[in-house]
């Protein structure tokens, strides 16, 4: 079946790119914290609980130049600037559900087999 | 609605472990390789174009940890081990689907993004 040949994500191809931009560490909890609508670097940076300021500033300059979110700089005095989603952006929240869907039915057993793992004897 | 709460996804919760695991750069390419079943290491290193043998080690030494996948060693002469999704793992089809859609689709449109992007005068 072709949906089943890995040799399709040769480096440097679309989709292979667009994998590697949903692999980044925190591209999946910035399309979450955004899917209600925009928000200020400091509440989205709140809701990426662990992300630093440096981390986040670069991570968001990536996702705006993949087109993935945008930088709404309103321009009023004092300067508001919020970060959306783009209509490309907001693809990614149907992956990102499947994904979080995944996350809370077995990060437990993740964390379970890692304790395990632990535990055992290493030679 | 309770879905659309980022803030669930604080740092050492498990599902933020489970997210981690699936935002690992290769977690995904590595999943999508073993789908059809077991491999040997050098079938997996070319299914997954681009990662170094250092790498693609240390990815499967962690993805094990984590109960994703199971080194399964034949103890044979010439030796023979393989790599396998767990029933933990094949749990991440499902979602690994939904990203390899997205990609397929949105591929395109990431890499003209990233080019419109570099073509903009910076101030």
């Amino acid at each position: 079946m072709s949906e089943e040949r890995p040799d399709d994500y040769q480096a440097g191809s679309p989709a292979r790119l667009a994998l590697d931009v949903l692999a980044h560490k925190w591209t999946l909890l910035i399309v979450l914290a955004l899917k209600r609508g925009p928000l200020r670097f400091s509440r989205l940076q709140a809701s990426v609980a662990g992300v630093s300021s440096e981390v986040l500033s670069t991570s968001l300059r990536e996702l705006e130049r993949d087109g993935i979110i945008e930088r709404l700089d309103y321009a009023t005095a004092p300067p508001r600037v919020e970060y959306d989603l783009t209509e490309l952006g907001a693809t990614l929240c149907e992956p990102a559900k499947a994904i979080r869907a995944w996350a809370d039915a077995h990060g437990a057993a993740v964390l379970a087999a890692r304790h395990r793992y632990d535990q055992l004897p290493r030679n």
